[in-house]
């Protein structure tokens, strides 16, 4: 609603960079058809950040018009080097190379948003990135050290983690109070910047039965209870913790906007569960909002057409309401 | 198809009990409406075991004819002092001593399988129930102390646990390669024993994405890749392990048949974010099959007629299929 009133208004849109990622899947193609988008030049003022011809292959498999668009051509990843459906180092250059000018524009406040189209971890490795996840190398370039974290969003549903990709014995001694107070902190903050007026957070339990009264364990009540009752003096709608099997029905059927979880695979599984493919991931925390849609390069679709576009379309409007915000403060 | 050949030869019907749960749920019109179903007598021999009177007020609330049907008349829920959606000590009590019942029934030899309708843990409690499960209540009444384990099947997809009503704090040091081997291989028995020639199981890994080749983990590498292989050695059709969140959308793509998961949440959160209300929960491994739907007492509708027998119908069949089997053999 808010962008609505912003539309003719060039200098009011937002400025988004759309990153082309790897070069092999299905990434030019999810470009191409979400610039031939009637929606799209109202909602954002976007520059595509890419190789031109990459651009233009994605248009011809979409079959769509290529779009009178802003285009920084990286010239990096010609279409003959880097085949459809084929991992490359190549193609992990040119993703991360996309990425980073991005990142460094964001920086420079030459834009407000950035939305790229899905990486290949295999990809980026040959290509020598030593980074765990984006979110680390994003951060890096930014020179952000401040909290930062995933966020994965399908639908109306919000899902954040405490921990994230750390090995699964390392979990509990990073599930303390202060940790699952500062996730709780940033959910908040991070929802109140694509619009929510008071989001309501469910916190998902560390036990079985989210320990059934301590029987199964005492996490609960020792250290996820007190992070709420100190999210809640701080305004925070938070509540739980509640049964990491069944919390996922309850956001489901409206009882909260997000859903916080205390490790990778706990959010995970009920994401993909529920529908994996309309998921949007959003890299928050961070100055500039970075979205993305949570499926992969889908090599096995990449040249037919018929990629799926939802997710694409949802991680743009995300960025483009975030990025609005952020300028207009 | 095992089954249809023995109808007609009453010798050869499974002796099936059909348990009353806690009866101020759903259970006396579940079980009316699965001894209405026109295909109950054909597989089983059915012996209801619960108050009269509550099975009589299932029916009137399902609105089906109370059939004739084979009664063990406990007399020990009469419907005015156990009402309906109301959590009560009588009503556990109820369901605990017509479970106790068909166990010792099954231990003395006149139970092929059992079947029951939702417990009420809360119910339990109250009634003095000192045991963390079902499955640990009837292995003592069975004087049963090898292996068992709960399963919950989701239409043609099983999943099994390697650890289940622990803390979170316990799950790393009981995830051993002996203990996911037993596991598997509790698993490949107890499918067998249904029905299945060689299921197809895969296992979950513990570490997000898989460890990612040892990079968030190493348990992959030094745990559970040992187990399958001792598992293959024994002929077992066993894979893995794979990362928790999409192992469940590979077997729902029909390339495993199971799932085996290595704490109560990893499945469970799968499982009901899935479908809920058409799971079927076996406690298998025991000399008897026990099957129930995996849905709960649903107080919320009690009374109302409008239950979904799918679950029930499923768990029977399930009884049926394993009761059939084991007094055959």
């Amino acid at each position: 609603m808010e962008n609505t009133e912003m539309i003719g208004e060039d200098a009011q849109r937002p400025r988004v960079g759309l990153v082309l990622g790897d070069p092999a899947g299905i990434g030019a193609e999810l470009a191409a058809k979400l610039l031939a988008d009637a929606a799209t030049p109202a909602l954002a003022a976007v520059t595509v950040i890419g190789d031109a011809r990459q651009l233009a292959a994605g248009a011809r498999i979409a079959k769509v018009p290529l779009p009178a668009v802003d285009l920084d051509d990286r010239a990096n990843a010609d279409p003959a080097a880097t085949p459809l459906g084929r991992v490359s180092a190549e193609g992990g250059r040119a993703a991360l190379n996309n990425f980073r000018h991005a990142l460094a524009q964001a920086r420079d406040g030459a834009l407000d948003a950035i939305v790229f189209t899905p990486f290949n971890k295999q990809a980026l490795r040959l290509a020598g990135n030593p980074y765990l996840d984006e979110i680390h190398f994003a951060a890096d370039v930014l020179g952000y050290t401040g909290q930062c974290s995933e966020f994965n969003i399908l639908g109306n549903i919000w899902n954040a983690r405490v921990t994230s990709h750390i090995p699964f014995k390392d979990i509990l001694k990073h599930i303390t109070t202060a940790n699952v107070l500062n996730a709780l902190m940033l959910t908040d903050k991070t929802m109140r910047a694509t619009g929510f007026a008071n989001p309501r957070i469910a916190l998902a339990a560390l036990n079985p039965h989210a320990g059934d009264g301590g029987t199964f364990g005492t996490e609960e009540i020792e250290i996820l209870q007190p992070a709420l009752v100190r999210a809640k003096l701080q305004g925070i709608c938070a509540d739980g913790p509640f049964p990491a099997d069944t919390v996922f029905m309850r956001a489901r059927a409206g009882q909260f906007d997000a859903v916080l979880t205390l490790f990778h695979d706990q959010g995970q599984i009920a994401i993909k569960a529920l529908a994996f493919e309309q998921g949007v991931t959003l890299l928050g925390g961070m100055p500039v909002p970075l979205c993305t849609p949570a499926h992969g390069t889908a090599y096995d679709i990449a040249g037919k057409g018929i990629a799926n576009i939802d997710a694409s379309k949802r991680a743009f409007a995300i960025a483009c309401s975030m990025g609005s915000r952020c300028r207009l403060v």
